[in-house]
């Protein structure tokens, strides 16, 4: 029979929280109708959880010359390279809202290099697949393709930063076998 | 500005076809709605066309072992390993309608491994990557874990031969660009 | 002592088989004095031979701007970056004959890239090992390689579909544990 | 003529920096006689600083299962996989003060499986390696293997975490080409 | 037009070669009928000449657990890993005249795990291709299975020392585009 | 308990071994005040021994377009990518001490690619590493970007000579679970 994949870890009651983590999770209850399993996930650490949340926030809610869709993308593209389940689903599902595109991201999961995308955002993810997976050989070079499409310094770091902070958010969603919530996979499929 | 990647090869119109390709065409657009374009992208090549089809259909078609919906997931968890976004996307569609369950083929795109999938499906994907991606050292250790979840020899093939014509099927798909229907995105994702 | 690998799926005997896949055998028997394995190891499968040879016959036996040999060049380096013994020893002997040259398919099994052959079949070989290996990485860079060595967009079809369709034949016969008869290993050494 | 590897970004001057970065970097100054690299790196975005240094003390200064010199073996032995020369020396050096041991730093970082350790060590070792160059693997056989050296599921998450931390401070300090300060590398080689 | 493949480093006429290497090229072409490549390739740098083939007889021409005709399949099975023509062809040709076997040098090269050896064969193979390919791997695990097969200590380091001696000789064929002299392409496959 | 890594085959008595080398024995222990591991390792096999050390010194102590420090330079990279610990530490002393860098070994055995080198010598070691890990893709376009840096065909060959022997000699050392010296960790790193 078909048995659905159990965290690893178990997740702590909404009560046992420290208040700012509980704050947190009840808010994104409210907003968005369900609590992404990530946030239980991590929740049982709390000071792992608040360094986690704070540099998620830094990279992916800042102003800067990437859009939000273009952010999602670096991490559907990146996670799918690292066979991250949770992190493909549910950025997926964000990268579908913001990119208002239904298609996206299920061809950036697959190979990115098929996608949809414009020259500037295949470059911004070369980019990024280079970053997460062989950082060792990044060099001049590649910042001097990423000018060539417009981007600074500074949203080079921004493309590198997700990247890197996504290799670690792949690692401990595997490890912990982090199950996405159902109510990912049919976000951003449907027309408003 | 996004742009819809544009097929390697151009179509032939539907009029040019041999009868009974185009015959297939219609029956198929009759059947779904529409004609996946894995038909349009080989009848540009009616001999090779033929044999395709001759061959998707002895595997995917056949009685034996496997229900319809395991050869799909061989089908998506293969492509994905690929990298090929035309199998993934349509064939994760048929998944999801074959095994009612609008989860499982993104699920098994990611990481099959982590999938809510029986440990008997397990053993079954396992032994289809292996064949996928390091065939030539498959040993007769990989036939007894097969039959350890109860697989006979003419399973294995079965499985073999699905993984082995993907192998083909996903490389003519990425060398010509083939882009998967928009209507697949969404087959299978709605309750009836 | 040595021992002989044998067939991992039994042979059907030869009067078991439908009457058009015995005619081939029987065909086949006549006019090379023997019965290449490739033959009775798929006959136990009657709709998947039919579809087989004829993919087969349509990619190795058409016109077009390959020569026969150029197309066992592509079956012997894709065939070797597969390990598949039944592969590089069966093409390789049709090489061999085919480019009237005792040397070049043992050259082009162990490295393509030091074998005797016209920098136009080094573009070829390049593109078909590409197909074979990471066919998720053709881009447009890579059919202009071949152009610039006067190969047309059809060409590069045929290139592509016979490096696909051995990395099928190439993973059936490293499951079926396909041995290359005794035959194919002297053929097309001895001066005529 | 030899050249210093110029940091990617420039430092930003200390009086620059908001109170809370100053402050830390007078302390480590105050405490270590110098300010490691990584300190000048991050500070010009604070935002990912505060986190960065966040996640780090809460993996590398809590209470658990692990020794502190336990953890800079995990740094030194994944961030050598990852090439990540600032991690190597800075950590390196750590780890010989932290162990009291002027060879084991080398050891790891070339080849931990060749080390000085404990079995246990080695177990810890071989998990945070899987965690960091194949996560997507981690599966439950590989808690019980820890679990047969006496690790808690707690220490696991330990483990992993630091795995997944420097997973992303690896591909930062790669990214950034970020130097590590020469007074690393004499550190801890000394008897006291 | 078909072009043979120049070696890269001219050859250095017999006559300018050192009495002790002229001595050993004329005593093999007294020998074999013609000078291997190898000979002339190596003898433009006389002292290294001296030392690899004083380091190969050391290892090729020695008493031991190992035959004559198994040292060879060694030098197939890594060179072919490595793809080196020079060593899969020229060593291809004394394995087949030392083991008295036509099929079973081509059999190795391809794939030595359906090569038509013995299981103790079939473990000393796995060991060479470890020491060849994953050297940092090797444990005590593996001299554990090669003992199981009823090879020794001094064995184990035979088997080693081969695969790390042709590591050398595979990488400096390669460099140098040595190239197999033709004469070995036919030895051994005739009955005589 | 942490436990020092023994050797997988024991070490000869010094009397025990013919004249030649247990002078050779003396002589490196007279001249650097003790004797390296690798020379009591091979030792048991004096043939091989000899063969070795010649080959050694014949590219180690050469006249040539490369300085001594440049040589061993090949040696640390080349060996920390075939994660050979005694290579990298005993080599790594040699670097410190013929470079006059206390340094520039750990830098290079890390990445390479950000140590404080010239750019004729990150020419020489993407030369010697493709050479060491990828020799069978060198092409003449390798030789060609040696020249830009001014490098002949003969110091090709010496980079590509150091670089194939020390492919032999990490594997032996690896097998062998060859360890470094105690001594070797701190020479070179004081100022004299």
């Amino acid at each position: 029979m078909m048995q659905a994949v159990a965290p690893r870890f178990p997740f702590p009651s909404i009560e046992s929280l420290p208040d700012d983590i509980r704050s947190r999770l009840l808010a994104v209850q409210e907003k968005s109708g369900f609590v992404p399993n990530v946030f239980f996930t991590l929740a049982r650490r709390p000071d792992e959880f608040r360094a986690f949340f704070a540099y998620h926030d830094a990279l992916m809610d800042k102003e800067g010359g990437l859009t939000k869709a273009e952010r999602e993308m670096i991490v559907v593209a990146t996670s799918s390279a690292n066979q991250c389940q949770y992190c493909v689903v549910a950025h997926g599902a964000i990268l579908r809202i913001r990119a208002k595109n239904p298609l996206i991201a299920d061809q950036i999961a697959v190979n990115y290099r098929k996608a949809d995308i414009t020259p500037r955002q295949r470059a911004m993810l070369d980019f990024a697949m280079k970053v997460s997976q062989h950082a060792h050989l990044i060099s001049e070079a590649d910042f001097a393709e990423l000018a060539v499409h417009g981007f600074s310094d500074e949203d080079a770091w921004d493309i590198a930063a997700i990247a890197a902070f996504f290799a670690l958010s792949n690692r401990m969603a595997n490890v912990t076998a982090m199950r996405a919530n159902d109510e990912f996979y049919l976000m951003g499929r449907l027309p408003k």
